[in-house]
């Protein structure tokens, strides 16, 4: 965790995408071949041994490293979308934004009773839409979830591990 | 190309997003593992001896099979999205959608003049949204562009081949 070569590549936009913000840009990462591959084989590090499968990655950024680690770990795919991109039956859960709501969802069929999950997301704030994830996995009873995130802010203010309490969570890098 | 096991898992949604589309569904093929390793297989194949530095995927959809290829490629991932999406200095392409434009972006260094480049999206139809994706990523003067789709809908009245004539450009799946 922590490794110095992925705080050398990441990227910190100012005022993005609302004035205030210091944005962390994992696109950055990525743009890299050398720290897509320690991110990769630090997620198939941790989850190796855990009998991952099924890895749900939370819209857009939450796709990358997400399907990455599905590949490696021999486990399916699932997104996590917001309303109206995924076509027929789908499960939701909504949840409170700063300002007003989101909804959360994924195709009925996503998931089953013998499932062992990991839900992946590029970063972990506040942790609301991270919450409504794990609530929306949670419907369909899996035998187990995990959750891991590349960043996770761990700024004054912001609860994200708190609101998540009681969870089996990783992170690859604390800013 | 054509594996029948992807046939076999791909499901169609008729009507989606709108009356008369048949929507393939390509989340089913992610949510199966085999799927997955067959696509990334597939796309290894392909393109493993092509010196490839980068990879783009169109958003969302193309971030699945392209971050997973970009991976095992040991090549970096850009991502192309739509406005506003994308922090920092950004280039972007507009183009004719059916109802009125649309427009992709990228991160002003995502590529640079030494870099061979493969373009990766889910699906290829009218051909409109990969055609701006190759014009952006030709702005840059790559040394070389690959393009790759996993469904190319041959369907009356589409023209995904002609609008890309000349280019690179393989699909795992002629639907």
């Amino acid at each position: 965790m922590n490794n110095p070569v992925l705080f050398e590549n990441l990227r910190v936009v100012p005022d993005f995408p609302i004035p205030g913000i210091q944005f962390q840009d994992i696109t950055s990462l990525f743009k890299n071949p050398a720290c897509i591959q320690i991110m990769r084989n630090e997620i198939m590090d941790l989850y190796k041994d855990k009998g991952i499968t099924k890895v749900v990655g939370l819209e857009s950024r939450g796709f990358l490293l997400g399907s990455m680690a599905a590949a490696d770990l021999n486990a399916g795919f699932v997104l996590a979308r917001k309303p109206g991109k995924l076509p027929g039956e789908t499960v939701s859960v909504e949840y409170d934004k700063e300002y007003g709501k989101d909804k959360i969802c994924m195709t009925s069929d996503a998931i089953d009773e013998n499932d062992v999950v990991l839900i992946h997301d590029d970063l972990l704030a506040t942790g609301g839409s991270m919450k409504a994830a794990l609530e929306l996995v949670k419907l369909f009873h899996p035998k187990k979830v995990y959750i891991n995130v590349i960043i996770e802010l761990t700024i004054e203010g912001l609860h994200g591990r708190d609101v998540l309490e009681g969870e089996d969570i990783t992170t690859l890098m604390r800013v």
